[in-house]
């Protein structure tokens, strides 16, 4: 199992991504790397001698390059040679931590889409906070802009097999994100997608889904169009975000009483820290394409980098792509 | 000025409204008030002499009455007869705890639009955390699934009046709610909804903005589809009552020296609460009928009530709605 990695991605990169990268070539020894970036940057931190490979690379996708563009013309570039490492099978899943536009394009342009698989969905993996522990899978979270009905069909089969195969969900709880909980409500994209879900007897579709109980987990996967699914992943991190810092500020502005409560308390706030970070659960991944592409956040630690080189790890052995593909054959074989 | 009351709308009701009123009625002595529902259940809260008069009706709309039918059909109840004096001008301003739905529809159907008004849009006002304080608006937070450019047009106007005129905002920053804050950036709405309203050199557009942005102030109203604008606020509220829920657990949860700490801090975190309240900025708005129809939430309790009805009284004082439509006119005026 081999994954192609761009090390010049991120705000740390390359160092944050080589540490984590060592982390992970530590700790599991059935994995391989091929670093794709600038080669003494990288032998700079770089501590693994064996299943490792070095490509070096002159360019770097910066965080401000148009997607599409950067892929077509940076051909040199640390992202376009590792994502074309996977197309031409010399490697098998794709990581980054840079322009997630630009690793969008270079999924769907250079991996390329499994066969009737129309849009690709990015899948994020936030978590459960009330009530109970957990995390729930929420797609498309920005990939396409524009969904239909039946872009929303395919997101709940995609996430349901990364629920199920990646974090061993039994019979995923597959919810519809929508600004109500009873059948007829919605925009008409929504409207729709909600019979096709019905209609489908293979999932265990739970029905119209609003933002406020996604925390509460009411389901395993979410599905919404890339547009709104973006808008509630951001207002989910900027509030929590937004409450943690007003915490802070409040301890910061307590008096000396609340000062000292704030220190006998300290060990436990940290765990709701822990709770809320999303990086233990890896990445956004790319669903839809013919191998896993994910994305960490930009600003990831080495931690971070090897939490999602887990995930991927976990893809890889699951051989999610692979028995998705099959199972979606089938299917267009049986409508056919 | 004169309020019609749906006196017996809300989890509540008729009890926390009609002491709400109480409240709102002590001190503001300009304010008249009109409540709908059940005379026996409300005189055994209603303390206020003058001022106030009470219409009996027999009916009530549920929670799960569906909006449009319950409208029609339910002729006699509190929420029909409140929004008939509006209309028949023996009232200024439409109140409710109850049915959502129902209200908008009442504001739609019976108190009406505002000529050239295609779609009113519901303003909901949240708290700027991060930073800085203070309050921002957001429309359309759920009255139309679907919109178009040109709506969103409109809500950018609605919002600054509202911003500028109630919450005394000076040159009200307008924002784009958007994946990305790049010109180019959104699905097809957004992408025009943008050039509209940079064409309009009497807003004071700042661009698009990201849901995560919103709690740090980065604008004083954010547009948005009814329904992406639903899902974020729902999200908002998700998270803010998770985070919550989750300092509250932690707190339960902690050893000795961690419920000392919780005990000291307790005046600090009280503060925190208060800071994300929405209640305090009153209830949400339907914007674009001809009169101020304003929702409060289903579990309001009496100061949630007073808190809605200090802000109808200031939308009345300032003539906000005549204010508006004069304005509209104008622009409609230029256009012909």
């Amino acid at each position: 199992m081999k994954i192609a990695i761009d090390a010049m991605g991120g705000d740390h990169a390359p160092e944050s991504v080589v540490l984590g990268v060592d982390q992970a070539h530590a700790e599991f020894k059935d994995l391989e790397f091929i670093l794709y970036g600038d080669e003494k940057q990288i032998r700079q931190y770089l501590k693994a001698k064996d299943r490792v490979e070095i490509v070096h690379t002159t360019e770097v996708i910066s965080m401000n390059d148009e997607p599409v563009k950067a892929i077509r013309r940076k051909k040199d570039s640390s992202l376009v040679m590792a994502a074309k490492a996977v197309k031409e099978k010399k490697a098998d899943a794709l990581f980054s931590c840079g322009n997630t536009g630009a690793l969008l394009a270079a999924g769907l342009l250079i991996v390329g889409r499994i066969k009737g698989i129309t849009r690709p969905g990015l899948l994020s993996t936030l978590p459960v906070v009330s009530g109970q522990t957990g995390a729930f899978n929420l797609l498309d979270s920005g990939a396409n802009a524009d969904s239909k009905a039946e872009h929303l069909y395919q997101y709940a089969l995609l996430g349901k097999y990364y629920a199920e195969n990646v974090r061993g969900v039994k019979n995923a709880r597959i919810g519809l994100l929508n600004n109500g909980t009873e059948e007829h409500k919605g925009n008409k994209v929504t409207q729709e997608a909600y019979q096709l879900l019905k209609a489908d007897q293979s999932l265990n579709f739970v029905g119209n889904v609003e933002a406020k109980a996604l925390m509460q987990g009411v389901c395993d996967v979410v599905v919404a169009d890339g547009f709104t699914g973006n808008a509630v992943l951001k207002a989910i991190e900027g509030t929590a975000l937004g409450v943690m810092s007003l915490l802070k500020d409040t301890i910061k502005e307590a008096g000396l009483k609340g000062k000292l409560g704030a220190l006998l308390l300290k060990d436990d706030l940290k765990g709701i820290k822990t709770r809320m970070d999303q990086s233990q659960y890896g990445g956004a991944v790319l669903l839809g394409v013919k191998a896993p592409v994910v994305k960490a956040h930009g600003a990831s630690d080495a931690q971070t980098v090897y939490y999602t080189l887990k995930q991927i790890k976990t893809m890889l052995d699951e051989d999610m792509i692979s028995e998705f593909t099959s199972y979606w054959q089938t299917l267009a074989t049986k409508e056919a």
